[in-house]
């Protein structure tokens, strides 16, 4: 953690009290910095807005996130920016407050310093036995309830196997840990829904919009495993990484350069240009 | 609040960095204090003691947990203690540092002025449309992944209303958002069991232990709205209320008398007994 703002003050203490605490009765965001600017600004607001709107939370004045996005960023040159907002303090019990005061929590992390996979071909990865967590209401939106992929991340300690697949309780495959999944069959992109488990990724709607723009068929749908086995490529994708193409899942060899590249690099590319947010 | 003790020290300020927020990674207990005691104290260390066997967390000391618990019930003779225990600060993303420091958190609360309903007859419960989350790994735990409660939990404001019953994704009940369940066909017992989700209460395990020894049967298993429709009674447990007996659920009525009622006073009577953690 570099800097913290809470509330706008320098402040890395919170109250015990508050909900993002007690229930995880919260939202956050992980937005990349480049060249002192996040990326993605406009898609993580949206998203953000979404989880507010679904959780009954006012979301906070996106001028004021705005501007102390820009403090913090100011002097990162690459990096993370983290952003929390929680229900604040207050209520009995599960019971939120009428009239909540809702903290935001800004935090700025150093990039890290892992290499770009995909100079060395794409990443290994693995199937996780913890399952994803089903809620309609919760699926989608990034939430704080994030119990069920520390549970998974914690599966494995090699640093050769870069994430881990989570499958929900049918068995369908929801994503990586902290990535959603596109399994390529060589003509057409699938990506798993998110409407019963999983995470809708501000660089899962870039790629789902790139796809369309370079019309590749992309669907949203629930993905087997029967469909991974078959399929000739894997990538996932998050705002940390952009883009990492997979050349092993467990005992099955990918190819990456069989993946639509060119595709692939306009996603990395629109993941990761820097823009200041809308005034 | 009253008072907190945070790793024993009064400190109501916590880490903005600590995993309890940004995962809702750890536990919690909510125990009664009676006559400046906690009640059930060893239930719901057993109750943290698997919880923190399935989240690979270390448990903290038994003994020092006896100690801050006596020391912040002196001079409270009812309320209500809050337990919290954290993976604490670090690990990068999801994933748990390979060391963890937990944090444990202890809050206490005075007891809510709300009447014994038992005494009016019993409690008017409604169904809440918010679906309790599936998860086979974290059900049964007190963890703080506890969106879905507080979703549903918001869906009613009539006072009136004492407590919302949830439904899984397959619309089987899992219990109150807050209180277990307990129904009645006028010969022997069920509740919901907690294997996919829902929570294993102190005093539902009270109840079935009372069950057990008066020679009722009580069996854990699938709930159907079917079979609420055609039972003779319910009633809800949790640590605060002890035992609720449900008069009215939407537009069903019940009458309390015809359930077990020496059963519900043996479980009332052993929820609300204050003891001295063994030390």
């Amino acid at each position: 953690m570099l800097r913290v703002f809470t509330d706008g003050c320098e402040q890395d203490r919170l109250s015990v009290g508050d909900r993002g605490l007690h229930y995880g009765d919260g939202l956050f965001e992980t937005i990349l910095i480049r060249d002192g600017m996040p990326c993605l600004w406009n898609r993580h607001l949206a998203r953000l807005a979404l989880g507010a709107d679904r959780l009954g939370l006012a979301q906070p004045s996106r001028s004021i996130l705005r501007e102390e996005a820009a403090r913090i960023c100011a002097g990162l040159d690459d990096g993370l920016l983290k952003l929390i907002v929680t229900r604040g303090v207050g209520g009995r019990g599960y019971r939120p407050p009428a009239s909540p005061h809702p903290r935001r929590i800004l935090l700025s992390y150093a990039s890290s310093p892992s290499p770009d996979p995909s100079a060395q071909g794409g990443v290994v990865i693995r199937y996780c036995a913890t399952p994803a967590s089903v809620n309609r209401r919760l699926a989608g939106i990034k939430h704080l309830n994030r119990l069920d992929a520390v549970l998974a991340r914690q599966e494995w300690d090699d640093p050769q196997i870069a994430e881990g697949l989570m499958c929900d309780d049918a068995g369908d495959v929801v994503g990586g840990t902290m990535t959603n999944l596109f399994v390529w069959d060589g003509v057409a992109l699938a990506t798993p829904a998110v409407t019963r488990s999983g995470l809708a990724g501000t660089v899962r709607s870039v790629a789902l919009e790139s796809a369309a723009r370079a019309g590749i068929a992309c669907v949203e749908r629930p993905i087997t495993r029967r469909m991974i086995e078959e399929s000739v490529g894997l990538f996932l994708t998050n705002a940390r990484i952009g883009v990492w193409p997979v050349v092993r899942l467990e005992e099955q060899s990918f190819d990456p350069e069989r993946l639509p590249v060119d595709l692939l690099h306009q996603i990395r590319q629109a993941a990761q240009t820097p823009e200041w947010p809308d005034p």
